[in-house]
């Protein structure tokens, strides 16, 4: 099992690799690109970027691994119930990516039965790949990474937070509100896939959304673990297909605090 | 007169592209770095880094106009009554810098008497150079800049936010809430200066922050003003050593929309 694990692993470094050049092509070129709103909201933007890498990721996996299923945000999914499965977001922070601000990225994870056994996530502007696989670590680019040490509280970091129109507002401003008033700050980028990177490597103390979909946060969530960080289960009560609140953090006892934050 | 704002307006380019080279060494070795808390905040911190670009950007103005008047955000102020006043911000954002994340900047701002004549951000990470010179437009390094456009309302763009400890929680959520029921989308990224440059350059619709100090904003404002857009006078009220709110848009219409959000 682990071989075929790691075939898939070493396939995606270079699989996101080549993805990642086509998608900052695209960036440096943003003005030329057609953009339709879908459901017509502005702010959640599919550019032909986005359609065009996901085609390309999917159809590179299954000419490789013809068997594994796959869920894409924008091409839907097949092949579930195959023993690996592929679950990708060809750009998360499409609206960054279309602004020409900087936090965008392609996220990447292999699913073996129900478990999340590869993460990756590539930020192409900056040339940073975050990957990890089950049990064997998390690193970004060659390097070992691991999440913020020392952090007992929320002062000791910032955190990311992400919001969406999925979800009304009362879902997120009392958590914010408490954090706040506990002392803590936080950011939000627009791309919850590289906050979780961020979150892995130490740069934010923790993550949390009140709703995320499987593509957005299951290469996140593996990146988390494998540094040494806690993370819910996503996939819990078919969070595979209905999403899932997030919440991500350096260690448990940072973990417990904001899950108590957003349970208020 | 011209010619005096012209020569500082010169000599401020070489000396922000010398600044950043030496911000971006600290940056890319910032696990080198001894950091110490202001005021206990482990939020607001204080690098080396922060230190040490100040420094040698007040040493260059001094010895180049010794008769100005100097603001900074790390060694205080003299000679305020000056023809000219340089305002300057070493690092903006010292939060994400400290903690690897990719929003910061120099900010630099020259006053003549009462009045914002020059603006420049440089983000020195992305070699983006943002400059205005009061009268004669907006630059993104040799390229002229412009807000967003069209914008008509808040579902047209990314409104930037910024929030510190220096208010209450109060100040800023009832406007959060209402930018979100209306449709609209924001992020915080952790630099007041470079969201601002950002307007100007019609990467994000608007930013908004309750209490902004002059050295964070003074360079910005002029730079959304000189992109066509619209901002509040953070001169009033003794706001260049008092600070004040920060509102800034791209145009009229949307300026006025979030304001009466503000005042909510």
């Amino acid at each position: 099992m682990n071989e075929k694990i790691q075939n898939r692993y070493a396939f995606s470094i270079d699989l996101l690799k080549k993805a990642g050049g086509i998608a900052l092509s695209y960036y440096l070129n943003r003005n030329q690109l057609t953009i339709e709103c879908k459901k017509g909201d502005k702010q959640d933007q599919v550019s032909i970027a986005d359609k065009t890498v996901e085609a390309k990721l999917r159809e590179a996996i299954a000419e490789k691994f013809p068997a594994d299923g796959f869920l894409g945000e924008e091409s839907g999914y097949a092949g579930l119930d195959s023993e690996f499965c592929w679950i990708v977001d060809p750009i998360d922070g499409t609206s960054p990516f279309l602004n020409g601000l900087y936090a965008w990225c392609i996220s990447i994870a292999v699913l073996y039965r129900d478990e999340i056994v590869i993460g990756m996530v590539f930020d192409p502007l900056h040339n940073e790949l975050f990957h990890a696989k089950l049990g064997a670590g998390a690193y970004l680019n060659d390097l070992p990474i691991h999440t913020l040490d020392p952090a007992e509280n929320v002062q000791d970091g910032l955190v990311g937070l992400g919001m969406s129109h999925r979800v009304p507002p009362k879902t997120i401003l009392p958590f914010l509100e408490q954090l706040l008033s506990e002392g803590g700050m936080y950011v939000r980028n627009g791309s919850g896939a590289l906050s979780l990177a961020q979150v892995a490597a130490g740069r934010l103390l923790a993550y949390y959304e009140p709703h995320m979909n499987c593509w957005d946060c299951a290469a996140g969530m593996l990146l988390v673990r494998e540094a040494g960080g806690m993370a819910n289960n996503i996939l819990a009560n078919n969070g595979l297909l209905k999403g899932n609140f997030v919440l991500a953090a350096a260690n448990q006892s940072t973990y417990q605090q904001l899950d108590l934050m957003r349970t208020i």
